[in-house]
This record gives C-alpha cells, sequence and structure tokens, in this order.
C-alpha cells in the first residue's frame, strides 16, 4: 500500500514535456506527463498487447490518433485504447494528463 | 479507441455511494465511485492477484487499510495496493474516486 500524490510532480519544461514515472509493477505502469500550451505527446504505438488509459487530470487539449483524429479532451476525460492504436496529445492549455499502461510492456 | 468523460457520471446518492463501471477489458476495469460527505467504502480485499489504484479526482477523506489504517486522502491523491490488501475509502467531504483493477478478477 503507497500513496502517490501529484501535487507533488506538478512541474512543467518549456523544452519538452515532462515525464514522471509514479508506480510501475508486472501489473501496471502509472505515468505522470506535464505538457505546457502548445506542446505535443506525438502520436506512437507499440507492438505488445494490453491497453492503456490517459486520464486529463489538468487543462485541456486533444486526443490524437490515427490520421488526423483529434478528439476533444478536458479535464475529467479518459482515452482509452490498445497499446498496439496509435496514440498521442496535444496540449491546448497547460494540460496534465496521467498515463496507466495495463500489463506493462 | 474511445473516450470516457468523468463530467457524465457526477452523481451522488444518500443512500449508498453511487458506483459507475466505465471500462472493462481483459487487461484492466475502470471503475468510478461517488460518495457523499459521511459515505464509506468498507474495507475489504480480494483474493486474486494484481493490483489496484484508487485516485481521488474530487474532495477529500482517507484511504483506509489493515485495523485503523487511515491515510489522509485529497484531491490528486492515488492509493496503489495489491487487490489481496485490505483496501477502502471514507469520504470527509463529497469525494470522487476513480479506481483502476488490473487485471480484473
Amino acid at each position: 500500500m503507497k500513496c502517490l500524490r501529484l501535487s507533488e510532480t506538478r512541474e512543467f519544461d518549456a523544452k519538452k514535456f515532462k515525464r514522471f514515472l509514479l508506480h510501475d509493477s508486472p501489473y501496471f505502469r502509472i505515468l505522470n506527463f506535464n505538457l505546457q500550451a502548445g506542446q505535443i505527446f506525438p502520436v506512437h504505438r507499440h507492438a505488445a498487447d494490453g491497453q492503456v488509459s490517459i486520464h486529463v487530470i489538468e487543462g485541456k487539449g486533444f486526443f490524437l490518433g490515427e490520421g488526423d483524429t483529434a478528439l476533444p479532451a478536458e479535464t475529467g476525460d479518459i482515452l482509452v485504447c490498445d497499446i498496439n492504436e496509435p496514440h498521442g496529445v496535444s496540449a491546448e492549455t497547460d494540460m496534465r494528463i496521467l498515463v496507466t499502461i495495463a500489463p506493462p510492456f
């Protein structure tokens, strides 16, 4: 039993979005990414079984997918997709996301 | 690829905390529970392998564990524990939590 506190990783970087690994186990990996307005988490995919959730915990922007797919993403929105589906995020405002990967690959 | 919106399940019930199943797959199950101030998600455990995260998305209260364990839990705090460890939540204010179980049992 351990407690993670998202208030402790609220850091941004004008050069590149910040990445914090909060938890890793055979069951799931939890990360926090913080994007400044205008920054992009590029669309990518991994050749692995499993799913990922991307939870917007602050700010807004878009969930990116295959081709031109861009779904509005506001605080409280969660994208769920397969790890091997294209996914990414673009930040309209400063934006924090919580990413859970199950199982880690 | 699908988008869950926590703004759509912001309902409370004076009789018992509300439960919403948001996503279920072989990889993880995602639920939203909404507790009114004073309500308790009783301490429990399951005889299964895996881990659970309990993310406070609104309000505050306590993460409950074995015996008298009660850790302060505010918005942005995440408890991570094994599914077979005792865990629960008590709400001091109206409180919303997002629970991720990997893998579902």
